[in-house]
């Protein structure tokens, strides 16, 4: 019997939808399915000078206020870094990766959030040279609901602050990628945590069938 | 008598091929030129965040070396930030601007030194949409002589740990740009320091003229 060929699965979602839950799900999933624990990323970040990246478009200089074009090659930066030394590596070495946020919410963020996209798209397609996960969970909720629960656990970073016709372009731009591609799944997030963990759990073991 | 509009001017050139002692030189030309000190930047770097971004590329992580994408966006990444909130501004306020190093080091180090120049020239064509200096001296030197230069004034960043062969690949690129663009003028840095600054003087006066 060969070895399945170890995957790429993505969380995304936005602030509020319950993806740091939704994560533990799916890694007690994937660790039972695989019988080995994932490499977990996050991103912005996931190796010491990605980190260091999600540092400079987290956190607001008053003084030196990050412009568009710099955010997104920011973020490209750290993704072309955490691919290089941490998830094709795993991948390479037969470990499944679990992500918290890839490419798409940059697509969704700087592309619609920020009326971005042609930028966004060129520098993705540069960068990632069709580089994508397997599969991603896409947790949707309605941006006042989910930025209340977030305001609810503590203060907002630079890019949390945005008003809300910000984050209602991201979801549509979610949404709009969902439609067009079968590797993202939708989660109604809206819904009791009980029964967004059945979706979460139904979609994932019929996909891992 | 109208104004003058503003320029933006830059010195680039191998490590060693004397930039600092020409910049000071230009410096002092320019201020004559046009009674007012011009702004001085450097890259990577000029900004609060750009300099963060500057350590980034300047300082080797053994444990998680940056990847060949990475470096090329985060150079980007610094320089979209320098001409948002310092260049643009600062020739738009009637200022001139003196570079230390601008895209051609990005073309040069990176598209011919790394073997990039597809994913450089796209990722330059994307941030900088057309934006270039005015005026570009470019101090030419053979890389053996720079480098004896550079090493005598103390230790070596990570780019200029790079083996010889990398340098001469980045000095045939910065020649065969300027051959192709009138805006780039060709020094020779390997005679002596006088004539070096002589020639700068003559060919920056006549441009000025």
């Amino acid at each position: 019997m060969t070895q399945e060929q170890a995957k790429f699965v993505v969380i995304e979602g936005l602030e509020g939808a319950g993806k740091s839950s939704a994560i533990e799900l799916v890694k007690q999933i994937i660790t039972q399915h695989t019988q080995q624990t994932p490499v977990c990323t996050r991103e912005p970040g996931g190796t010491p000078l990605a980190e260091k990246m999600r540092d400079l478009v987290k956190v607001a200089d008053e003084t030196d206020p990050l412009c568009d074009e710099s955010e997104c090659l920011l973020f490209y930066a750290a993704r072309a870094q955490l691919i290089a030394n941490v998830i094709k590596p795993a991948l390479a070495n037969g470990t499944w990766v679990l992500g918290d946020r890839h490419n798409l919410s940059s697509l969704a963020y700087q592309g619609g959030g920020r009326g971005l996209m042609p930028l966004v798209k060129s520098i993705s397609d540069i960068t990632l040279k069709g580089f994508k996960p397997d599969l991603t969970l896409y947790l949707d909720i309605e941006p006042k609901l989910g930025l209340a629960r977030a305001a609810s656990r503590g203060a907002l970073d630079r890019i949390e602050v945005q008003q809300i016709e910000f984050f209602e372009r991201a979801r549509a731009t979610f949404l709009a990628f969902a439609a067009e591609d079968d590797s993202i799944i939708v989660i109604d997030a809206s819904k009791p945590i009980e029964q967004v963990h059945q979706q979460i759990t139904a979609e994932l073991t019929a996909r891992l069938a």
